[in-house]
């Protein structure tokens, strides 16, 4: 057995310092409780007492003293998305090295991550993680009227109190269409994400003024950043009377791995035929020689929980932090 | 924008009931902070307004009277292997539905699931689930002092105030092994997990069973329930002088996947050569036509916030409750 890693103060308890105050247990107890009933002779002799042995009330009283919970609300969704799970790892990790921890919110299916809000502030959290959904400023605000940073990952809210961690979208999407250029294609594809997320645009914007730039013409459809729409997106611009594209970026992995099953289904080689590149270099994208733009999932979790211990100590809200991402060249792209 | 969930009465301020009991919100706010210094008279106001316009304190606050905080620890690590995302997301859903979050602590790689129990004690959380590396008795104990119930999930530890919900881990060995004979196999090739965990245990125990009641040769090697781990015990077993083994049973999916692709690699066809079966049933195994047994996430989730809901209040510890594995038949065992 691993023996436990609490110093030794930690294990004074309420009935050391009743013993020491000469008190009741009961009366520790009542100290530390709001709006219970204690002398005031009493309380000074607890308090007292408390302070000489170093006793520690549980984290929860202690954060109505010190106003500080050392926990963090983490607004999320899609852990069905490979791109969240590490992230989430890497994310707890790193807090937990800091002395904090992540208060789970996720948000369902059917509803709004602005929904989720209100409970999340009903919480003592010291900050809240949002990185699931849109956001709107209105949201933003509420945690800032509350006194609480409010951090997005990979998201935007035009508000002057949210810090902003995100890695280089558009250059993602600029480097796409460049590179497949660069090989050669004359007929690119674009799949989009989910429209109305800033990920989403941000990454057809570079992709598509790159590749005007370029003067390459570009069909468009939109997967909605999953897999099934991703296959049924990739399925009609690979079909059609048209002349099939012969480079395809998709806005994140989970769709470009679709596309590449549906480019085998119709018979179309890859890279011959066919080039295709994604975005977030999820585990199965290296399993299938998927090229695609790397996030530098490491960088933006370390970023964000420096700026979390930043805004925490008093810190003002900072400029937004991009990160560069790196295109991963592989298989479907020509790459040995 | 969807508006707040939150009935109006949530959104009293403390302003609110400084106005209402004719005091300072300082003198709110203090009445409501422990050991903070308030007359008496002063208190009895600002308790009558607060009750008055049903001003809740924030959640942390209200724990203190009502000894509930409305959040479960969780421990958990190997967020990478594709079986815990899903369970994390089912557990967080399921809990958020009861009103409750998932304060989240991770077992760092190098460290023992132990050594973060002090830790996870020192939230105000109101009970503690468990679904990461092995649990002693004394770590059950140490959270049923604290008097939080722990709930383990396919884990164990012999300690009669603990709670387990499980899926039947010795009947998915013994299914394996009597679907790979029922299909032909004559020598047996076994994956195991993590020695010394349950989940490995069971599993094996019951493969070598129902292997030995049918008189079949077992080969074993240990995978320690990773990707390279699995890879490095298929080819073990794939290679070498003795005649190579035409059926195998890896302990959980991730190595399945593994020995499917050093299969291939060494050029044995799947399933007319050798028939694979894995363990957990991970969206990867319907991709690759892994056959394995399915472990019932949805239901286990369910008996585990039912459970986790029956000891708040005021349940006992139940027996284990064991959910029965199913085995999905795809092409790895010849499967349509």
């Amino acid at each position: 057995m691993t023996p436990g890693t609490q110093p030794p103060a930690a294990r004074v308890t309420s009935l050391d310092v009743a013993r020491l105050a000469n008190v009741s247990q009961s009366a520790v107890s009542r100290t530390f409780t709001p709006g219970a009933s204690v002398s005031e002779k009493t309380r000074e002799r607890v308090l007292a007492a408390a302070a000489h042995l170093g006793y520690r009330p549980n984290i929860l009283a202690r954060s109505l003293i010190t106003g500080r919970s050392n926990m963090v609300g983490l607004v999320l969704s899609e852990l069905s998305n490979p791109y969240y799970p590490p992230l989430l790892e890497k994310l707890s990790g790193a807090l937990q090295a800091q002395g904090r921890h992540l208060l789970l919110f996720t948000v369902p299916h059917d509803q709004d991550v602005e929904t989720l809000i209100p409970r999340v502030l009903q919480y003592q959290v010291d900050a809240v993680v949002i990185c699931a959904g849109t956001v709107s400023s209105g949201m933003a605000a509420a945690c800032a009227r509350d006194r609480r940073p409010v951090l997005l990952l990979n998201r935007t809210a035009s508000h002057p109190q949210a810090d902003h961690v995100l890695c280089d979208n558009e250059d993602g999407g600029r480097q796409a269409a460049a590179a497949l250029i660069a090989a050669g294609c004359q007929r690119l594809g674009l799949i989009h994400g989910q429209s109305g997320t800033m990920t989403a645009d941000l990454r057809a914007r570079g992709f598509l003024a790159e590749a005007a730039r370029a003067a390459v013409p570009v069909r468009q459809a939109d997967g909605g950043f999953t897999a099934a729409g991703g296959a049924e997106a990739a399925r009609c611009l690979l079909t059609g009377p048209e002349a099939p594209v012969d480079g395809l970026f998709a806005a994140n992995d989970l769709m470009a791995l679709e596309a590449l099953r549906v480019a085998e289904t119709l018979g179309r080689s890859v890279p011959q035929d066919l080039k295709i590149i994604g975005f977030d270099d999820i585990p199965d994208a290296a399993r299938f020689g998927l090229s695609t733009l790397r996030q530098p999932l490491e960088d933006l979790v370390q970023a964000l929980a420096a700026q979390l211990e930043a805004r925490l100590n008093g810190a003002p809200a900072a400029p937004p932090q991009v990160l560069p991402v790196c295109l991963i060249r592989r298989a479907s792209l020509g790459a040995a």
